[in-house]
């Protein structure tokens, strides 16, 4: 196993403080336990967004604290869910007195644990909702999840609902807009590499040297197919294909499209993805209105990507458009 | 070779088209000769800056496009040079009548072909100066290049000098700015696995399974020395040093830094090594300005990192705060 780490033990800890370390203006880091804070929250009067999982799809999510995107970060071991207590201290420091948002990827771990820290600070008195992201059309039910598992979209509800809130809208007004989100978001993803867990220190999964796992997870899991490698033009049809048909597009609307990386895929091969998801796309009359091409939601140093398609419209837009500052994605400020 | 490709020769240009079809508000893009021009240029008035070199490096060059920042890139095939007539063509379709800046990595084929286009074009009237960018403190001379090569420094000098250039200064004033940056920036690399050039089909170097180099160039070109793989503490300390050294940097002085990841690098890997470079600056009494931790000077898919620091003073950090919007760098936009 190669790494630019020192002890497998500390690598979340270590990457956590890090970050703090790189943006000392824009988060905090709390030790234990484990979160990642806004640098000014509390925001009193502000519907306080926390989301949180396993780490290792950096900049997921403690990349996303910061103004008009997330209150708090609650970063797991790699590829395990965090500990409810995670969520609850998180939770006591960041809320501002207008409600708390659990925004939350379909995997059971996590489903069970914010589960528990809702119902735990429910018990004090915060007023706490959830919304689940199950955006990943590749397969439903699967090792780690019932139902679909929660990948890019996550990075749309979080962008999105975040400047919904930070606009000062109410619980319920975040809520159905983080729902109108993920409702309408849909993604799949491939690899043509597996990733290292470095607590396993060997690959997740083999995959021949001419074979691809079309479907995967960001976990490795399994996904449809593994097959043959294919040119970049195909795997982008396979990729788009399911998620323009899941979502009932048509012609005459607008997305929000990204071309994601899984963390060791050039950006060069991103792009070149992009330019046939494009044509796709203008080929169906459906017009790509924003778009993000980059390295959002990774799964170690593994080589894939994943495409997410966003339906939107006027609000959408108009909140996806809305000043973001935080360590991953930043724009009006 | 797996790559998310459709035919080696296209990679280039398809990848450049995507660009251009992800930001067509930022950049467009010319195919022959091939170059990417700011999508507002020529902008009268003002001192155009142009860079260029192999591609494989992105975001560099192209994805620093836009305002603030470059006005044209020229890229040319996987590590290979571009020929002058990119350059040519470049200049006279974004100069604005106020001169143009080439910014050259120093390559022995970048050089000589920069040159010669700064000669064809001063031959038609255009005032063009060239600042050379040898920020590589690794090695004197090696594989492609007479003196220190050029690397992570040049996304310096690139937003510093776009900044000035955008503020409306004149060409000696933005070859003054991007001369100083150029005089006062330091960098070296690592990596953990080797790139695999499209062309080619297999990998430029071969490193054991427990071997790292040290002193790396982006090209995959050797550096100072190869050895067993250590703690991501140590790496820093190994890289860290000698750019500190070469610097000169004391105590009370201040510094941009970039921790920067070559392709394949999780960026929780890059937040790690971020950690112990705040460490060893902070021991020292230096302070780090401000920061950048991500993919921003690459080598395809080759694991590894580089450092780079920037010794900074008023005038530099005034610039490099001024917005910027470019498809991979912004902000204040």
């Amino acid at each position: 196993m190669k790494k630019l780490i020192n002890r497998v033990e500390a690598v979340v800890d270590e990457a956590t403080e890090g970050l703090g370390l790189a943006h000392p203006d824009l988060v905090r880091v709390h030790a234990e336990p484990r979160y990642v804070a806004r640098a000014d929250a509390p925001v009193q009067g502000k519907v306080a967004l926390i989301s949180g999982g396993g780490s290792g799809h950096e900049p997921l999510h403690g990349g996303y604290v910061g103004r008009g995107m997330l209150d708090a970060a609650c970063p797991g071991e790699v590829f395990t869910s965090p500990v409810p207590e995670q969520m609850v201290e998180a939770a006591k420091a960041v809320h501002g007195g207008a409600g708390v948002l659990f925004i939350v990827k379909n995997y059971t771990g996590d489903v069970m644990n914010f589960e528990l820290a809702a119902e735990l600070l429910q018990a004090e008195g915060i007023d706490v909702r959830s919304v689940l992201v199950a955006d990943d059309v590749a397969v439903e039910n699967s090792l780690y999840t019932a139902g679909r598992r929660g990948v890019g979209g996550t990075v749309f509800v979080e962008k999105i609902a975040g400047a919904a809130a930070e606009a000062g809208a109410s619980l319920d007004e975040v809520e159905r807009i983080a729902r109108k989100v993920s409702d309408n978001v849909r993604s799949m993803g491939m690899a043509l590499t597996s990733c290292t867990v470095p607590a396993k220190g060997s690959p997740t999964f083999e995959l021949g040297e001419d074979e691809m796992e079309i479907g995967i997870g960001i976990h490795g899991e399994p996904g449809r197919e593994r097959m043959k490698l294919r040119p970049a033009d195909e795997i982008t049809e396979m990729l788009a294909g399911p998620v323009i048909e899941d979502l009932g597009l048509k012609g005459g609307e607008q997305v929000i499209a990204m071309v994601n990386g899984m963390g060791g895929t050039p950006l060069m091969e991103l792009y070149i993805v992009y330019r046939k998801l494009a044509a796709i796309l203008r080929e169906k009359g459906i017009t790509v209105a924003r778009n993000l091409v980059g390295n959002y939601i990774t799964s170690l140093e593994m080589q894939g990507c994943s495409i997410t398609l966003l339906r939107a419209d006027d609000e959408l837009l108009r909140l996806w458009d809305a000043p973001v500052h935080t360590p991953a994605l930043r724009w009006g400020a």
